[in-house]
């Protein structure tokens, strides 16, 4: 009939739980729910349950979801929120996507590499005029991407304008791609912040009447499921957002059990996928 | 110093909690993430906190979310998935997005009216030889599409072919689409199951060299963010995924709560989203 061992009792008597919180900044941007694939996928396997905390980098939010977290005795937390909040030293604690130098515990994809994928492979193209969007300063791995890029770019002495973007908000790339044409006269090459924002560049060149990849050439960021599916398919940097979701939970629970962690902060490979919106 | 009042033991003696938990077939499609969102957001502003469960169809995988719920307390379930489970008399458990007669309570959209709504478009824009995409049989949102795009089209005399599709799984949208135009010699029009699938046989038409929209005009179903971001941009009913999250967690919490719930079947509008796909 039913009658499983309860979990509350349980967990009142031993100051813990089997559920660990997940932070994320917008789970409607579709690099997460890949990431909140992975930590689910991990739980599971492993007997732990997934509370999902949707934080949009609102620190408001953040700070309730921390109290519920500590009212439920929560076991762990992961984070792929904007990462302002300290260690928490309660509960263990795991960034997901940010690697923050004063945190302990960390995976993410390796960003500067990333941008350096990127650069090269526009180079590599016969890139000549080329802009780089610089995706928002307080996201630590938009920095990273942009510095990995402008190396591979300022070693080659190429042409490069950097171009500022406040947000990675979906809602808001339309109107981003329109003022990226509006402020450049004259470019054959675009590295954009992230496929989302590639794709809207995209739509926007091909209705100014350019081709591509002969006239204007794009390269993305984070491989989502469009990415492929659209026409031309999208040339981009693959990040492991399944992954650094399942690891980061692995992490996770191996800090709960106490089990001996040698690498804190870990950093996945991004992977260049060619298609066709590259020469 | 962060003392709150300890959940743990408060459940334990109410038999019951402020979790809820949420039940997707797959997290990865994007559909979910926006209803995902909606659930989440009204539990937050009514401090509930959410459990995520994603059970891929899988009737074990769901099976073991029911039994961890058991165990937690949980004061409710919100489910999007297959809805093979009989309602759990324990708890409070409200459908989303598929509306089952035997089911009490349920939020969903009006997938019959989306159906002729597309049906109509399509007639409206000229169509005369039309594919007709039917969803897998066991999802009743898909046939209820079907059924609504096919009466309308034969209220009309339209001339038309219905192409099965065993699945929405993303990772099999290219491989469909290449069937449909291997199947079908000749058509002007396709009617499909969902934005992925409308991105698919919208790239393989462009591949093919043929004219979106003057050759093959398409309409999907859905309006996921890339719908807008594409060139052209696709035409296509929009489901208030968002919303059908945020109002099935408002069921859920009233009937938590004891609350009067007047329409215990709720059916939401689709609406049509003219963009460039269609003539």
């Amino acid at each position: 009939m039913g009658y499983y061992p309860n979990e509350v009792a349980r967990s009142l008597y031993q100051k813990s739980s089997k559920m660990i919180g997940l932070l994320l900044p917008d789970i409607s941007n579709p690099y997460f729910p890949l990431l909140a694939k992975g930590v689910e996928d991990y739980a599971q396997q492993n007997g732990y349950i997934v509370i999902l905390g949707n934080v949009e980098d609102n620190a408001d939010k953040e700070d309730m979801y921390v109290k519920f977290f500590s009212q439920y005795n929560i076991s762990g937390v992961l984070s792929a929120a904007s990462g302002k909040r300290k260690n928490n030293d309660r509960v263990p604690y795991v960034l997901l996507d940010r690697a923050l130098e004063e945190e302990n515990y960390s995976i993410s994809t390796d960003d500067r590499l990333g941008g350096k994928l990127a650069g090269q492979a526009v180079l590599e193209s016969r890139g000549k005029n080329i802009i780089v969007m610089a995706g928002p300063r307080h996201v630590s791995g938009a920095n990273d991407r942009l510095s990995g890029a402008l190396s591979v770019l300022n070693a080659a002495g190429a042409s490069y304008r950097v171009f500022e973007t406040e947000t990675f908000q979906v809602d808001k790339a339309e109107e981003t791609a329109q003022k990226l044409f509006n402020t450049f006269k004259s470019f054959d090459s675009v590295i954009a912040s992230n496929d989302v924002f590639a794709l809207a560049v995209m739509k926007e060149a091909i209705k100014r009447k350019h081709r591509i990849p002969e006239d204007i050439q794009i390269i993305g960021y984070d491989d989502m499921l469009f990415s492929r599916l659209m026409y031309p398919g999208l040339t981009t940097i693959a990040q492991p957002a399944y992954e650094v979701g399942f690891k980061g939970a692995k992490m996770l629970v191996d800090l709960i059990e106490k089990k001996v962690i040698i690498d804190k902060i870990v950093k996945l490979q991004p992977e260049l996928i060619r298609r066709d919106s590259l020469r």
